[in-house]
């Protein structure tokens, strides 16, 4: 098997481990057998167990760090919130267990969670406070509005959305088909809410 | 020691464990140290180490059962909205476990979800729900927002603010004395963004 094959397979088999498990639930040897390697390729191709965390983790958060190009765009504030947050359920929908690894990071952090997870959040609420700004000093927004608590009440409409999607299924039909529904009525608050 | 007493100092010496490891992180052995206690002393007060646990997630998830009391009281719906913010802010403050406990039983569920976890987010969610709708059948809110949507919105909104506590404090200030602003901004938008 080429090198590269081997390490991405290795890091494909360890993502529903480690976020089902944590970093300290589950063993080399069950990391290697899940992706069908000898657990000395682990050490090998990542290093350690460590390693291989770390690979899982750098991968789950790449997409975050792509929602800071909608800063270059040269859009109104209130249609890059509208990308933000689509491209947030757009990640979601095609990573099931980022949710995961994000909560489980903030709440109980690994040492990735100062290199990889903090710096990739930190990228995405700072391009939203600018978006908010830029658009406060256009007149667009209600004066007052605090720019980074606002920010983090429209990441939380829609983070939380998927968050409860496993016990509030009664009430909220989650399925892909009613995003589009969703995100509406997000952007729908949130404008009527911070628009002038 | 009382009977009341060892299970009340199992039960508190345990919650920091199992939040920081997880239910599989962490022996009979190491909680019954924590405790200072004979670690036979779980089997004999709590039955198992699932004993434990469900004891501890049950004292946990208590208070969100307070908030469904909200729902007895004869309060303009905008007035509930804002107790639940309110109760929700003094629930993290009170209980700094609560937070790993919810998200990491939203992620990688235990039996405890189904039993404890889930009937508590429930009962908070259908009360939202129905004091939206209350409002809406009032007319107060705008015709065609879906009560479900709006209140996870709103739910989001304060409970986001928390987690995301660990690495945005270079934006926000998230100390306790900042909390009632912080829930008039979310009461400022949200009321903006559904009031007729």
């Amino acid at each position: 098997m080429a090198v590269d094959d081997c390490r991405a397979n290795l890091i494909a088999a360890a993502t529903p481990l480690f976020a089902e498990k944590g970093f300290n639930g589950v063993g080399i040897r069950k990391l290697g057998n899940a992706a069908g390697e000898n657990p000395a390729m682990i050490s090998y191709y990542l290093g350690s167990k460590e390693g291989l965390y770390t690979a899982v983790l750098t991968e789950r958060f790449e997409p975050l760090k792509r929602v800071t190009e909608l800063k270059e765009m040269d859009d109104d504030p209130m249609k890059k919130f509208e990308m933000y947050v689509r491209a947030t359920v757009a990640r979601y929908r095609k990573s099931p267990h980022l949710l995961s690894f994000y909560t489980s990071e903030l709440t109980n952090p690994t040492p990735c969670c100062e290199t990889i997870v903090k710096p990739a959040i930190r990228g995405v609420v700072q391009m939203l406070i600018e978006t908010f700004s830029e658009g406060l000093s256009h007149d667009q927004f209600r004066k007052g509005l605090n720019p980074a608590d606002t920010v983090l009440a429209l990441a939380g409409m829609i983070n939380f959305y998927f968050l409860l999607e496993p016990v509030t299924g009664e009430f909220v039909d989650h399925s892909p088909e009613r995003d589009e529904e969703v995100i509406q009525h997000i952007m729908d608050v949130f404008s009527k809410g911070v628009l002038k």
